[in-house]
């Protein structure tokens, strides 16, 4: 990995457990207002809304807007199914807040440390920037600077995103080395020349229902960031 | 100070030594080469090329471009007065990133990190990310998040800079603290809805050559950030 200046991470799933976080969060929040739900099944309905609400931005339907705007959007949509009709507005806004709450898997922040001694570090995740702020101080995670799609005014997969977190480090695309857990966020970054990473994540979706490996050609695969410092000569933070 | 939520602060003067340290980079790297200038004098005709080269971009002239292209500029544009007429490029490049490699004042790295425990905090400063992350790496700067002028695409005193750093930390203008050593900024960040503290470096550009006393309406005046931590009751980081 000669030449790679700067390190650039997707954070849901990659580096932070959306699913179960977005399930305790959901069910500790509405248990005061007598709504009983499925965390999980909640977590991965709200999940299964994210891809189509940021088409509508890629696409150019909809104007740029924070990905904690299109959470809002998809909460609606989901309501209804889970009995959420009646939940006041001041609920429905501490729950899509949920997402600033979650917690990352237990290689992140020591991984992140000991590449830091090397390499730039930022996010690259469609997540808006007080989004990955909050996700930041709860979680200990080092960046020098929050990049991705906020910055770029539109979502991954489209090439801006990876190429203007390039630019922002001074880097050309090849000098930067993308890093998720999701084969195809790695496949558009490659497309845009940047360097790729796999970190599995078995568990992200559910037990067993996360990539174990790379489907697409990637220049690393590892298991945890620590083996990621490791494999890039990172020693102590 | 209620309702505060996050704090954002220019950089040039105000958290680091722009002219002391442009000096002694310039007469460093430049004594290899046979080239010995007034450090300061050289500092002082860099920077007075500052508001013009940015006026370019306000004004719609030029396409946004990073203040390390503007410098370069610059840089051009006072070396055959200073001698440097045969500096060969590499040592222009290296020359033109003096402005990552400035020092902080002594009250800057333990102040931010006390005001950290309260606030969310990011430069709202005309210097690109780059630089800004190679400041903050240098100096121990806490950041959130790297604001400004790169992220809103145009150049301060436009109020988009201001209400841009404003807007990613989720807040209103009102609910944004703007830190500055310079009146006219803070003016600028006034009109723009944020509130105001003005912190003097009567040093900053020579002996006795900066703002002692804000010469516009602020909403707090001190003489460090540990002075501000004190105001706003921000304890040991």
């Amino acid at each position: 990995m000669q030449g790679i200046r700067a390190l650039v991470f997707d954070v849901f799933g990659t580096l932070v457990d959306w699913r179960g976080g977005i399930a305790r969060e959901a069910r500790a929040l509405l248990a005061p207002h007598g709504i009983a739900i499925d965390g999980e099944a909640f977590a991965d309905a709200w999940r299964a809304q994210y891809q189509p609400a940021m088409e509508d931005v890629r696409s150019g339907r909809l104007p740029f807007s924070k990905l904690d705007a299109l959470h809002r959007r998809n909460l609606e949509a989901i309501a209804a199914a889970f009995g959420l009709g009646s939940l006041p507005e001041s609920a429905r806004v501490e729950l899509n807040l949920a997402w600033h709450r979650l917690d990352a898997w237990p290689d992140v922040s020591p991984g992140l440390h000991r590449l830091r001694t090397r390499f730039r570090l930022a996010p690259c995740s469609n997540g808006n920037i007080s989004l990955m702020v909050d996700l930041a101080r709860r979680n200990g995670l080092p960046w020098d600077a929050i990049l991705g799609a906020e910055f770029a005014r539109d979502y991954k997969p489209k090439p801006i995103v990876y190429q203007s977190a390039a630019a922002a480090f001074d880097c050309d695309p090849g000098q930067v080395l993308m890093v998720a857990a999701h084969s195809d966020d790695l496949a558009a970054a490659a497309r845009a020349g940047l360097r790729t990473a796999f970190v599995a994540r078995p568990d992200e979706k559910g037990p067993g229902r996360g990539e174990v490996r790379a489907s697409a050609p990637v220049d690393i695969e590892v298991t945890s960031l620590l083996e990621l410092a490791d494999r890039l000569g990172c020693g102590k933070a």
